[in-house]
């Protein structure tokens, strides 16, 4: 498609700036020189690092100036575009294509015409209509003014300086405790950052687990983890209300009856597109509530493009329209608009839901589907591995054990998602992973994976590839696998080193260890399925294939102890497993 | 392909553990529980973490037992595999498949014999005959008892006990000097580690760079760097000889007839692969001197196969047979034996090259392929860019320039290589583009990458996707390019800020701060070509833009006053680009 040629430059209106809208203004600029590009933020800055408010209320960032990314100023300066903050778009007409605006400062309303108009609103914080959710005290975090807000409110009451600009009667005490309410990624940020204040958190999540990118299982080990940094971690328990306490301290009030004393209370319940100019213009909107749009980034009317948290997007690997708020594909989704507008072909291929969560000295991630998700679905064609090798070799000084679920096809072994957690080395191995299911990697590809190697880094066998190898050998049938929460009635082989069942053993199982396998095989049954496990499912895949070459029937229980301390069935308070060093 | 059924069961013997071999015979016994495998090496360990070496000698590793990766007696009683040290091959009948072994502690020769043989004998530190090369204090660095010999010499002449089994009169002070001779991985592992002992190392390169898989401009970097740590690096110069000094010291010649004083000395020059069985056994070698096999790592006799560093593998990227001696390949070659002794249709599909090197606090690696190989295969259809983006997020503390160089085909886009220097972060990115490479990606792919992005661990737009989207607008036409090496008599306009020229500028230039451009456009000429820069290249890529789309002629300099500070026409002696936090 070549660029139509224009008598009148194009007029671009960009609503939202941040990180949507104002890829999209500096690139359109960039393509095209001639357009009138008029971008609008109804806040006081158009670019903001929105993923840094936690860790500036933290304290890891100091300096609420290292927040802003770039200024109106600059978008006047070097992009030569009419850039407005304070100024909110509050109407629309797609027939006349023209906006309403009002600028907050002067409290005028303008009307402007467009030829495209770019919807970047973003998406905002669920704040549910609860008794008592306006007392001083309860923050959301979205915007520079709220973590100043949260800042300020820390600060002086730190301090206890017995100030109280905010209840009138009751005397705010030094802060101790804190609730925050959900466990997606704002939530655990904010659990962090609100314990480096030195405040007691509770966190409360209304559903049985925290961060729900995760599969239940993964996000188990997130949950103790926390607790191990002094958490409470509330799991099914929803916030019924509040109410202003004596001593002029918070109550949060749970569905269950429960009451948590807090003098700062955090709402990360989520956030929902903001769809309000959409609707007002008949825009088509999807079931999940965010704004349809085609690959090209467009709604339902042509001259009207949206981009960000407001809108759907299709999952990468399912296909499936769905809401996944991310800084990274909102600013390539405002390129692709800017493309388009310029009349070339970009498409967005989907959003992979790539995500990381920094958790004290862990980080959480995952890419691709999860498991739920593919229940949900009503998806059997997969397969799932849980393996644990060191972040790097183990002889160099730091190693730590990751934690990896992996999922697969099993009918073509095409790479379906991955959740990795871990004290070092995470970023790496998600990445690599994200890349091979955006280049539609298979398993197999993976166990042919080259990645870099060094002992300070990694290992020969990189924790990526090696799960390549892991699954590999489950699709080319060389390791039938079973999972702990799928066992039953079957022969338990325990093939660890006696010492290390008297740590902890498993009910019902045999424990012949792995060098005295050949001779004993007698000992067991040919009649009976026999589940074969060991501390990390390496000695019992040797053992499997001992078993199977020898005709019995046998299946690796993936990822054997360490997998058990966070399954269904394990007793979960095997220690955190994202502090014990892996020793083979 | 289907095994074979066989009477008996098949005999295979294996020369040499460490990587390949150990790997191949693990992975032998777990397909094939009733093959007789027999695993032979010369030296004391059957498996050892070789890359570890130099760490033990820095002593971040303390003990020599953590290099032992698995033991003679885990092959036994864990693979029932007839696994014996200090036993070497040192005979060969591909005909009769007979191989000769030499028990190296009762000095007994037998012959056994073999179905299939699989040669894993690895590579040998080159150790050129000059004179002087036997006095004691010159090492390499391959085994473990190089390395005990090694830091048993340090410990002893660092306590400076006076004692000497070395040397006969010479008297052995303590040891303040060390020259490294080879820069390539072992040659920049051990300065590091000798700088962390507490020596003053030279390393002695006869290249004109360090670290031959960068290229050159890169390669300055590290150099740079270690001169930062206090070691003296000496390229364009080999080694001439060794002589014994006065007051227990050696001293280096160099072939420009300089001298160097040093208590000991690391050669680490380079590795060639050991081909005498090889050779015996009438195998066929290729151009490079290694051994020539096949995709299955069968070398010319149907019943021999070979792996490890002592093979050519043919290069991922140029399909040129090739040395890349590397632990990864090495590993996966093994299993690729097993599989294919095995009946099964597993292929080796060639190396990357991907690979990394701790250099003090900074990472420094590649995968792909360089420039400079281009530049040898006559090669003209790629592109490179250069890229300093923040290892994260710029507002989040810790936060560090990463130097990227970027290759990829002009004509279809595809990424063909990547260097990444950097104190944070590299490994992450190293392994997106070797992934990335693997599956086959374009720029245009690494444009749309999803990676993992929170404060602490990349940007919205990670530093890899950063580069597809450089690279695009090169390829989409947006921003034609050049570099500082190759810039004749055009017109050179700075857009940076006038305070930014008083710490450097470059002669010939004119400053027009990118604000001001559009108004002063007539200040430029239109008959020639401009060639824009500014700090990093993305101000020059505005201002390109500008140009452009006015009529004037224009390219943006790749990198800006970054890539200046180590090309060929820059002042190579702005401050280390590794220590100098990125700044917008």
């Amino acid at each position: 498609m070549e660029p139509k040629v224009k008598s009148a430059p194009m007029k671009v209106i960009i609503v939202g700036g941040v990180a949507g809208g104002a890829s999209c203004a500096a690139r359109l600029r960039r393509l095209d020189e001639k357009a009138e590009i008029l971008m609008v933020e109804r806040g006081p800055y158009v670019s903001y690092a929105n993923c840094g408010l936690p860790y500036y209320i933290g304290g890891s960032i100091e300096n609420e100036s290292s927040l802003l990314v770039a200024t109106e100023q600059m978008f006047r300066s070097v992009f030569a575009i009419d850039c407005r903050t304070n100024c909110e778009a509050i109407g629309i007409s797609a027939e006349k294509k023209t906006i309403e605006l009002k600028n907050h400062l002067t409290g005028e309303v303008t009307t402007e015409k467009y030829d495209k108009l770019v919807l970047s609103p973003g998406a905002a914080p669920i704040r549910p209509p609860l008794p008592g959710i306006d007392i001083p005290g309860i923050f959301s975090v979205r915007t520079v003014p709220d973590a100043r807000n949260i800042r300020e409110w820390l600060d002086r009451n730190m301090l206890n300086t017995g100030m109280n600009e905010y209840g009138g009667t009751n005397i705010i005490a030094k802060p101790k405790n804190a609730v925050v309410v959900g466990g997606g990624f704002i939530g655990l940020e904010m659990v962090e950052n609100l314990v480096h204040r030195g405040l007691t958190v509770t966190l409360i999540e209304k559903l049985n687990q925290v961060m729900p990118p995760l599969d239940l299982e993964m996000a188990r080990i997130a949950k103790q983890y926390m607790e191990k940094h002094g958490v409470k971690v509330e799991l099914n328990d929803g916030v019924a209300g509040f109410r202003q306490a004596k001593e002029g301290t918070l109550e949060v009030l749970t569905e269950s009856g429960k009451v948590y004393p807090a003098e700062v209370v955090i709402l990360a319940i989520g956030v929902k597109p903001e769809t309000a100019l959409a609707k007002m213009a008949g825009l088509e909107i999807g079931k999940r509530g965010g704004i349809r749009v085609d690959e090209q980034m467009r709604t339902s009317h042509t001259d009207i493009f949206a981009v960000g948290d407001a809108v759907e997007v299709k999952d990468f690997v399912t296909g499936e329209w769905n809401l996944i708020p991310l800084a990274g594909p909102a600013n390539r989704q405002g390129r692709i608009v800017a493309d388009v507008l310029c009349g070339r072909n970009s498409r967005y291929r989907g959003t992979q839901g790539t995500s990381i969560c920094k958790l004290f000295d862990a980080a959480i991630a995952q890419t691709g589907v999860s498991e739920k998700t593919l229940k949900g679905l009503g998806e059997r064609d997969y397969e799932k591995i849980y393996t644990y090798p060191n972040s790097h070799a183990g002889y160099y000084p730091g190693a730590k054990m990751l934690i990896i679920k992996t999922l697969f096809r099993k009918s073509d072994g095409k790479l379906l998602g991955a959740q990795v957690l871990g004290e070092d080395g995470v970023p790496k191995r998600i990445d690599s992973f994200s890349m091979a299911i955006q280049m539609g990697c298979t398993i197999y590809d993976l166990e042919e994976s080259e990645l870099c190697y060094a002992p300070p880094y990694g290992s020969a066998k990189d924790p990526v590839n090696f799960a390549g190898m892991v699954a590999g050998n489950v699709l080319h049938g060389d390791m039938p696998i079973c999972h702990w929460d799928s066992i039953e009635n079957s022969f338990l082989l325990d093939v660890r080193n006696p010492q290390e069942l008297e740590v902890e053993s498993v009910k019902g199982s045999v424990n012949i260890p792995l060098p005295q396998l050949r001779s004993r095989l007698g000992e067991l049954p040919r009649d009976r399925e026999i589940h074969v496990f060991c501390r990390s499912a390496q000695r019992s895949y040797y053992a499997t294939r001992i078993l199977l070459q020898n005709g019995f029937k046998a299946r690796n229980i993936s990822g054997g102890m360490l997998s058990r301390s966070h399954s269904a069935v394990g007793p979960v308070a095997v220690a955190s497993l994202m502090t014990t060093q892996d020793k083979k």
